[in-house]
């Protein structure tokens, strides 16, 4: 048994839906189909879930003319698409009555109203692509996350599956039929209805994949596989075809947007291979994503840069005198809610790297009030603007070398190395450069490592 | 105004202190003289203040057969040296009746007894220096530092010197004649006498220079200067002719065994330049330390390693997304007062670098024990034997190639990196690697950055 989850790009329209219908009765092991919301037709175009999220703001200010004219743009994305698939106006009646019942249900509070309209994307996308499937002769349903029991905990955009839902769930085995599962949303037990964080629609593939034991869990999206760097960086770069979940999770980290690696979670801890595939390529055979890998020749596999980071620098002469002293700075950021990414350290200097979103003005101002205050530093400050380049791959453990040539190119472009991050993780190797070399860096280090070697 | 400072070696007979009397008449801004106890006259010989730590071990232990026998050979050391330089019996006398009556006064502990003996050393040393400068016809003479206004925190064996202590030892400077002043202790604000930690007597030589606001603290030891490298492991290394207070500080604690940074605080707060010189060979220029130098061609002023790291490795899945983890590990390590050197960390691990030494097998149980408990980990070890290996020079900074140069020769001969750390300090740059692979690692890095250039 396979489960199939389809990207906003991939149900976009009428097209789109005909693509997935396809690939679905091209393998009869796809018994799970889990859907996104409808995506961007084109680059102009708004995701329904952006259109959804407006909307609800509308309805919280009380804007009616607003209010009325966007719920018209939802429901005219879907009307589009069943007149499109030939399907019954009545679908589109359907979906309209549940937007309005949405909008004029009791809750609780705001977060409430949010996250059933946000969800009502996939949900109705879901309703519908199920009624095409039944339309062209697919023994195909929908089913609800509240019926199937995805029990998830009760935290507004960021729920969090429960134990309990995986055995519900694994009910899901024994229908009969393809089952046409909305992704993004499940239930808490008092019965709200609660979104996912990001990459809510492969949250639930995943769960779903690890609750009915799937043989592979396949993320339909648009592009034919995970590549060794940005293609948008790296002219034409290699196709990965297998990696590890580390090695995933590592490049996701550091800004591989192919998905959310958190998302496939549940997949990984049970041990569920995960293939990215493409919707409007479905021959092409894709990146899979396994526990374990051969290394084959070439140490790294993947190389990823994320700007936006900042260093916030802290000396105090004796410092690696003083016990204590990494724990509470660490304490100071806990207190504001910062979390870290890296902390080199000197003798009398140590530098907290995190994530430059973290920084509004006042909480900049606090940390650095109270470091100074409670700390008794010699010197503190932020610098802003840095970019961490990774390099991934399982074979640069115990590879001498990496390191030289990896920083060895990054001279060669007169890349200032800030930072250099290694020792914990066999699998990566992180360097802090300025934000404007990123680019640089990036296609030096592509050219160090895959120019002359066929990638693994 | 100059304040020298005579290490162990310096002062370990007749011979040396003659060397050192003429080095003071050399100079007449040689206005004090710090002193250590007799060090050892050969590579078999016993140190003074080794002979006092045995003999106070007696004392306590109520061995008076052995006391008797120990008191002899610490007299005997002196005798010698009062005989060579033909002074006086008396003085000889003099320090016996002394040392009886350290080990006969009453102490409210037995902390007060070891340092009252240990510092005897000094004491007695410096005694006997004055008397043979004034029998040789110099103004010289001893001073005590409780008289003097040394005070310094109660805490035995490991001394702070108190801020009011300046004040007190800035009149030194209006005393006629040469001072001399023993090192390695002070006295605590109820009079007790309490030592320094490691170091001690370039301790007092630079609290000194700090009171007295010297033009220069002079440290005679028995090298010619500090070197670019540990010369039992590199042949015959460049002599450093000018290197910064942070230099220095990063150089010692990766090893440089000239002496203590830390106890040349006091002379590096108050801008005081230090130089390094040979009490056998007075006409070498030395080292000097100063705040600020210019940076020459080579990054890299001088190479170290020291041994006995550990690493304590930690793995949890989804670790960076937990707000607050990496300082509940530090603060688990710091209820078994464990500090810690560096942290690289990964996105689901994190390893903590700390000296072997602070490991004991109760400590590893203890912390591992908690660590599993109480961060829920998925993997906790500990691995030992590492060695860090530390470039260090302010042209490091911004020298773009140093971390590729240094890697590369690494990589030459076939050392594994297993820890890179830069990115705080600007004068350094620390690897962690086998212990077995130091000394070469050493050498082909110097091999690497000082071969065809000439040090700064």
């Amino acid at each position: 048994m396979k489960v199939a989850k389809f990207g906003g790009s991939s149900v976009a329209n009428a097209e789109q839906i005909r693509k997935v219908a396809a690939i679905i009765q091209a393998d009869e092991d796809r018994k799970i189909v889990v859907v996104s919301a409808p995506g961007k037709r084109n680059k102009e175009d708004v995701k329904t879930t952006d259109l959804l999220i407006e909307l609800a703001q509308y309805c919280m200010d009380g804007n009616e003319a607003k209010q009325e004219q966007w719920l018209e743009k939802v429901v005219d994305r879907y009307a589009q698409m069943v007149s499109d698939l030939g399907l019954d106006e009545a679908t589109t009646i359907e979906i309209r009555t549940d937007l309005v019942n949405r909008i004029q249900a009791p809750y609780k509070n705001s977060h409430q109203l949010v996250d059933s309209l946000k969800a009502s994307g996939e949900d109705n996308n879901a309703k519908l692509i199920a009624a095409y499937f039944h339309s062209i002769g697919m023994n195909a349903s929908y089913v609800n996350p509240k019926d199937a029991g995805l029990l998830v905990s009760d935290e507004p955009g960021n729920a969090q599956v429960l134990p309990i839902a995986y055995e519900r769930l694994h009910q899901l085995k024994e229908q009969e039929g393809i089952i046409v599962f909305p992704g993004f949303f499940g239930f808490s037990e008092n019965g709200t209805l609660v979104t996912f964080p990001r990459g809510g629609s492969d949250i639930t593939g995943a769960i779903l994949a690890a609750a009915v034991n799937a043989d592979l869990y396949e993320n339909f999206t648009d592009v034919d596989s995970v590549y060794a760097a940005n293609p948008t960086i790296v002219e034409d770069p290699f196709e990965i075809k297998k990696m590890t979940y580390r090695e995933m999770r590592e490049l996701s980290y550091a800004g591989f947007s192919v998905f959310h690696d958190e998302a496939l979670i549940p997949a990984f801890r049970n041990g569920i291979p995960v293939c990215v595939k493409n919707t409007n390529n479905p021959k092409s055979e894709g990146t899979l994503i396994v526990a374990e890998r051969e290394v084959f020749d070439n140490p790294v596999i993947g190389i990823a840069a994320d700007e936006g980071f900042a260093t916030i620098y802290v000396r105090k002469y004796l410092m690696n005198r003083e016990v204590g002293f990494g724990r509470r700075l660490l304490e100071i950021l806990e207190d504001s809610s910062i979390s870290f990414e890296h902390i080199p350290t000197g003798i009398d200097d140590t530098s907290v790297i995190i994530r430059e979103s973290q920084l509004t003005e006042d909480v900049e101002k606090q940390i650095i009030d109270r470091i100074k205050i409670e700390l008794q530093v010699d010197d503190v400050h932020i610098e802003r603007g840095f970019a961490m380049v990774m390099l991934v791959g399982e074979g640069m453990h115990n590879s001498i070398g990496v390191i030289s040539r990896a920083s060895g190119a990054l001279s060669r472009r007169n890349v200032n190395i800030e930072m250099i991050n290694q020792g914990s993780s066999e699998t990566s190797l992180v360097f802090g450069i300025h934000q404007e070399d990123a680019k640089t860096a990036v296609q030096e280090l592509y050219q160090e490592f895959f120019s002359t070697r066929v990638l693994a």
